[in-house]
């Protein structure tokens, strides 16, 4: 039986799967081969573009039938996500031995659209990069006192919990579930790595919840995650410890994970934040993180889950007069001692940058590092510290630049990666993500999870062709593609990062974490801004780096300028590649990110008539907002460099 | 019949009066004469202390009866509350033409102890120099998503309200007015001046609940106040506008005063804060402020309640780069021109400085300029920018500064002032006020509103006698006398305020608040810091005063050192009148203050023995974050100036 395409509830945005992304298809006679649920998926999509566009669908036809425009075949049983693609004589053709390849391969011809049905095309075999490619909620079940439904979320409420408890109906999960495979995700962890007291029973009394929404999620390929507490022993388990040596609690996990199974057959695993911010972890036990992921790996084995183990530890509580503490080393400090130790199902998650998804970052030196541990690298699609989807910022570039960073001069880190994780941008908003341009960075991060080397132009005009049509693409190319270097030139300078306002981190605050315990300062005085780093005067961060990299980055006159101040310690008056002063630098850069949000601003405004007009309505909003705040960034920043150093603009602008 | 006298829940600490307070009259015989409530509240009080002591206590003697140790009588029935105090043949003799002046008298001997019954004292008059003297709890019923139960309080919840509604026993509330009136204070508004959703409905439907609390404090002369939302017509009345000179909202007010009355007899009135920080208020209907506040006095002339109508208007959305708006002219600007045209039974309740309780300010310059209006001059027990009682800052110094001012060289503020309100620093703490000697701040603002050319060091060793006992009295004076005076100077330098964390207000963010839309800035910059207030060159505050002040304060060479800041916008080597730069200023006071609270913390420790444990060690926990806090202080505010202006310090201690 064809399984029915979703029905989101009336008013939800379709993203980059409305009607019109399936008019080639659906005009088409397709044959699908082969059988299973997601076999079933499959047919059920065709079926609904068919029942749209006039064309017709069958299975598994006798031989000597007609010819099929469209012939969709599983040959296998196996669980690869690969398929193979060709078209000749006339008829297009995709084979998978795996379910899911088969899906993947349908939604390849869903983004080809009509060039799907044309000309010849000698086989080609897709398969993704990497295995895992994920998406992290940080929705809390129950509605948190200070950060609300969703930790960092800017999209509404979350998608899969409302008023305690799992959403009754779940059309909607499952149409997010469609979202998803249509660009390459096949994981989901439902709640904030930050597990609080409600959440933590989710484990236990509470899994049938987590079974439903991954009922919803199965039929597009996606399994189901979840974030635990490392307490859950002593929280949910009446134990009087959460040792991970102990063996009551390596029974406890043990069992406690069978059950999960037994509910969810396919769960994908654990996902833990521990030794993290208060969070509890193995250190209360005087045990290595390796000692705390393996006991909740060896649980998960036998069902082949996986641990996800967050590679983000650090002293949260340090004094900012102390120099000699880096939190930029933590990671690296922690974990590469323990490289070799860890479980072959764990997981160590770590962020592509060393302090926390700031605009601008070098590449976490752990990637790399730890050549005998499974690495997966965290993103966040979240916009928390790049305009919480009020601004336009399309992360691609930012993302793709570090996926092709390659830490040895070799591999690049999305060949080392054994995943991708992102922190989901998507909440229960009509437009999924708040600002319906955010949608571009969901889409991205699915396609460069399948593809770290694609060139993200291409994919951001593939999710323009898909969502919008053809009418305004020259138009959202232009208002997307440099937006997140516009978004880093009206914010923290040259790598700098944390000049944002504490605890919501949404909009300027130059020494809003100077003097905080949080281990984020830029040491601006007078006479220079930025962190030393090197290893002749500074931290010694830049040594965690292979040789290349950290002979770039150990010096002034060799690092990057976009990475300056995060290395290095300068004078105002630093020359720069660039050929300009630091302090001309950080006036220009402010001043022209203003003018360039003028610019886009413009640009989408004679869209106006190329673009449903709800769309272009929350857009058009959102974009005085962002204006706004980007003068208030040029004006903050600039004053605040002005009156330290003294030096005037050199073109005599407004500087307050 | 003897009114007992409350017995508050165990554990609570009796504050200054404990048992050994009534001693004195304990052991004595006492003749009471005359009849009426607060009679017999006084009869409940002698009748308790005897019960104690061992002494005796009789009604309305005959002729002839043996001679009384101490005689209190009621001469008439008038309402003042002043009263005479003699000692003469072995007898003392307290007698008043008021029930209220019977209640203060008792209490003068009280306060007095052992002394009231030796050695002989011509007949002396006391009697309050203010009418009202009064607390504002800035309360809420039902609890605030960000403020709590008691916004800006420190001391637990509300004494009033608990679980959305007046708690149901009242006896704590008894023992609250009673300490109330045992140092003089005869008014309590029982909400918060911002009137949220729950409360608003007190007005009207909820009464009975404020009726209650006023049966609880009546018996100790204490009147019952209501705070008020402008927008109450609309909000609770339904009608479509709460324009001040509708006829149906003036209706709509005299009606509903009508009914308040019906449930409380001696309803002391409403407090307003409109058009002030997002509060409703006649602006929205082209009205002046006299107008709103006579439509409400209007309403509550024909009882005799009064209105408090708050001053504290000015622009919360200011934008910082707009250096011609000017916060601290505000007040004066709004009101000044409306002098003359208030009711009789308003009440202009202006802050006594123009910014906000900051630690220093000058005195608003609102007082003495409108003679044809009745203000009362607004402190702040509770202590929002004063370490919010975790740290010891007695207030008394402050306050009485501000009360000996003389605006025009004559007349005081405490001569020109028609009341004194202070917004309190008690919840249901078992000590009241958190920190337990954050009680001399409650103790020393009933005082100085009785008598505001008191010396604050002699109201202080009474507190300490009462409270403590003689043991304990000079180490406890040691550490409460200078206490505001190191707060200062730890925090905040120059009269330059608002240094704080945002929002919270507690602890150093000297950048907090310079970019903000709250218009308060201290433009600090490479070569200075502070806000031109002259009128040649500044915002023309200084201006508002009258002529020996305006003159004092508008060059920065007579302007006085600890005021300068607020004033004036000088270089860090200007030089004060104390021969110190301002740098070196800032760097000596923040070293000094920080050795004070140490010194501070010795003493309190060396009081060990002396002191009841419980009190103790709150305090001594409470000196442990002040320490921390303090340093905190210093090594933010030095290391921002010495980052800005690159001048070394002095004496080369450290700075980060």
């Amino acid at each position: 039986m064809p399984l029915p395409v979703p029905v989101p509830p009336e008013g939800v945005d379709p993203a980059w799967l409305p009607s019109a992304a399936f008019r080639a298809i659906g005009g088409r006679r397709t044959l699908i081969r082969g059988s299973g649920p997601l076999v079933e998926t499959v047919h059920g999509e065709v079926a609904d573009a068919c029942a749209r566009f006039g064309g017709r669908v069958v299975r598994d036809a006798e031989p000597g039938a007609p010819s099929y425009d469209l012939v969709l075949e599983l040959t296998g049983t196996d669980d690869t996500e690969a398929f193979t693609y060709e078209r000749e004589g006339g008829s297009t053709t995709v084979t998978a031995s795996g379910q899911a390849g088969l899906l993947y391969g349908f939604f390849h011809v869903v983004r080809f659209g009509e060039d799907a049905f044309t000309g010849e095309r000698p086989q080609e075999v897709h398969r993704p990069a990497l295995a895992l490619r994920m998406l992290d909620h940080w929705d809390n079940v129950a509605m948190h006192p200070v950060m609300g439904q969703v930790e960092r979320g800017y999209a509404g409420g979350s998608l899969f919990w409302r008023d305690g408890r799992a959403r009754g109906d779940l059309e909607r999960v499952r149409a997010y579930g469609r979202l998803l495979a249509a660009c390459g995700i096949n994981a989901v962890a439902v709640n904030n790595v930050n597990v609080h007291e409600t959440e933590a029973h989710l484990l236990t009394d509470r899994i049938g919840e987590v079974a439903e929404i991954a009922g919803a999620l199965r039929p597009y390929g996606i399994r189901t995650h979840l974030s635990v507490s490392f307490a859950a022993p002593m929280v949910l388990g009446g134990l009087d410890t959460a040792d991970p040596l102990d063996a009551s609690v390596r029974a406890w996990w043990a069992e406690t994970t069978r059950r999960v199974y037994e509910e969810i057959e396919d769960f994908g695993g654990y996902v833990v934040k521990a030794d993290s911010e208060g969070r509890p972890g193995p250190f209360a036990y005087g045990r290595s993180h390796a000692d705390g992921a393996n006991t909740l790996a060896a649980a998960l084995a036998p069902y082949g889950g996986t641990v996800h183990w967050r590679a983000f530890v650090y002293n949260h509580r340090q004094d900012w007069r102390d120099r000699s503490t880096d939190r930029a080393r933590a990671a690296y400090d922690h974990f590469v001692p323990l490289d070799g130790r860890f479980a072959s199902n764990a997981v160590l998650q770590v962020k592509h940058g060393p302090m926390d998804f700031q605009v601008r970052e070098p590449v976490s030196p752990l990637i790399g590092a730890m050549p005998r541990t499974r690495l997966a690298v965290e993103m966040q699609a979240t916009q928390e510290y790049t305009g919480q989807q009020r601004h336009v910022c399309w992360l691609g570039p930012m993302w793709s630049e570090v996926l092709r960073f390659r830490p040895d001069g070799e591999a690049s880190v999305g060949e080392l990666a054994g995943g991708l994780v992102a922190v989901s941008n998507v909440g229960d908003d009509p437009f999924w993500t708040g600002h319906p341009l955010a949608q571009a960075n969901l889409y991205t991060f699915g396609r460069l999870a399948w593809q770290p080397d694609a060139d993200p132009d291409g994919v951001l005009d593939e999710w323009i062709r898909l969502t919008f049509g053809t009418g305004p693409a020259a138009g959202l190319h232009a208002v997307l593609d440099g937006s997140w270097r516009t978004y880093e030139k009206y914010t923290a300078p040259l790598g700098v990062g944390f000049m944002v306002q504490p605890g919501h981190h949404y909009g300027p605050s130059v020494d809003g974490y100077e003097y905080s315990p949080w281990g984020t300062y830029h040491f601006a005085d007078r006479d220079g801004v930025g962190v030393d780093r090197s290893c002749s005067t500074g931290t010694g961060y830049a040594g965690q780096y292979a040789k290349p990299w950290a002979e770039l980055y150990e010096s002034p006159d060799t690092c990057p300028d976009e990475l300056l101040l995060f290395f290095h310690h300068v004078s105002y008056g630093h020359m720069l590649k660039s050929g300009k002063t630091v302090i001309q630098h950080i006036y220009d850069t402010h001043f022209e990110g203003v003018a360039e949000v003028e610019e886009a601003r413009e640009v989408w405004a004679s869209l106006a008539g190329l673009v449903d007009p709800a769309r272009h309505a929350r857009v058009a909003e959102r974009f005085e907002e962002q204006l706004r705040s980007a003068r208030e960034w040029r004006d903050q920043v600039n004053s605040y460099f002005f009156r330290k150093s003294g030096v005037p603009d050199a073109y005599r602008r407004t500087i307050y």
